[in-house]
């Protein structure tokens, strides 16, 4: 085993041969779920505390911004009026935080297999688990696929911020589950999936956005920079049936949601859809 | 020392307490030069050979023109013409190697102080050094804080490809050093320096940019990824006393550049200037 805490320090290589290391502290959680490992350890680092899942980097205190604004705040600023959100994995509650900063969001479902992910980051990464409890909030301690199966016309966003596609989040990968995920949307409904590393992960990347645009008229691309993930730099999907990035934009929203990001503006969200020539290919 | 090369792996780690590992293999060069410590490795990863200087990460064959195009190309396309340009530090030849793509360019001056770095990376990187004999490019081993002091309008560009404000690259920080670069240019000329990591290094930037904007009427930010530099985001200072960024684009250079580029391209370039938050806060 390669990855992981040893000698004081976390290591995550990816099968390209490189990664990331952090100093590491005190482990404050760590036990095996019905579906994968599950750690929260403390750094001596900026990153504060740190959430693994079979020792992949899924979270950190310290930057988990830089993912969290970018899946929620880019579909979302694009819709003009999200009331229903579903949001598929996410259960570190990160994801569905940056959600409610829309004051349109009535409803948000949390569709999270592994329950035990949820209770870990709701005891030791409060500040990002903070809203899971608000009362808008539905949490599902559920497969996704079995939740998606049967629903149709429910939600105007659909988050699908899942682990990578090996693993328990294998099936959140394929057409069937993207068709019923197209299904489960409103008029005018987005979906955003986290699509991996463009640098570390092509061959992923190239089949994930094959299946993605057999079920989707429009589907683009977005990246931003994770300091945490190997590459520092990281992939979504936008798709929609009807809705083009960079169309309509919430500006009646904007000031509220900018105002509480670290990272997020319009400028830079319009800018986060250009993309190196290497990844334009790819796709 | 965290930082080098231990039971087969290559770590680095910032001061705040995070940063890279990457599989390592044979050590090809490894000599203390005047200045600092020299060192090429090989990976068995999708970076190939490495350099590094005072074991801090300095380039690799994978993913090198992440940094090098955007050093180069960036300021190059809003320069109507630029014939004569200089590149300080920059000795492994990335950066050499992208301005002579420009077909206007007649003369290239390479400042680096020390030549063990040129002669490693002409040996151990050719993909990299592969134009530093191109007759068009001068090399001077010397330091650029003395080289600069006495030149008039002599460079249309001026790159400042150094390593970190301490050690050797210490005295690129200054304002003497930039006032001399300032005024090394020709009129309409442009300086790109690179500027650390905009998550990591926030207070370096801080200081490097008070100082930056002392001496330069125009002073802007462009970042871009880096996959393995600590935080996988990097910064460049664009500076100018007349040229602001994204004003005259060179469209006759474009399809030439783009077609030899992994990245770069008119988009990804526009969208370079577009900051986080929290950057913009601290700029």
């Amino acid at each position: 085993m390669t990855n992981g805490i040893k000698d004081g320090f976390y290591k995550e290589i990816t099968p390209g041969g490189f990664g990331i290391a952090i100093k590491s502290g005190k482990v404050l959680f760590s036990e095996q779920s019905p579906f994968q490992k599950v750690e929260v350890f403390e750094t001596d680092s900026m990153l504060g505390r740190v959430l693994t899942l079979d020792d992949l980097m899924m979270t950190t205190e310290g930057d988990e911004f830089h993912y969290h604004e970018m899946i929620a705040h880019i579909p979302m600023m694009h819709h003009k009026n999200p009331e229903s959100v579903l949001v598929i994995g996410g259960g570190d509650g990160g994801t569905v935080r940056e959600v409610l900063k829309h004051k349109t969001v009535k409803r948000v479902v949390l569709c999270e297999i592994d329950g035990m992910v949820i209770d870990a980051c709701k005891k030791f990464l409060p500040t990002i688990s903070c809203e899971l409890d608000n009362p808008k909030v539905e949490i599902l301690v559920q497969d996704a696929i079995e939740y998606i199966k049967d629903k149709k016309n429910e939600f105007d966003i659909v988050l699908i911020d899942s682990t990578d596609p090996m693993g328990p989040g294998e099936g959140l990968f394929t057409e069937e589950f993207y068709t019923n995920v197209k299904n489960s949307l409103k008029k005018d409904g987005i979906v955003c999936a986290q699509s991996e590393s463009p640098f570390v992960n092509r061959e992923e990347i190239k089949k994930m956005y094959n299946l993605l645009k057999k079920v989707f008229p429009v589907c683009s691309t977005f990246t931003s920079n994770i300091p945490t993930y190997p590459g520092g730099y990281w992939a979504w999907a936008f798709c929609s049936e009807t809705v083009e990035p960079l169309s309509y934009f919430a500006d009646d929203r904007y000031e509220d949601i900018t105002k509480s990001c670290k990272i997020y503006n319009k400028e830079y969200h319009n800018a986060r859809f250009a993309l190196p020539n290497y990844l334009k290919e790819l796709l």
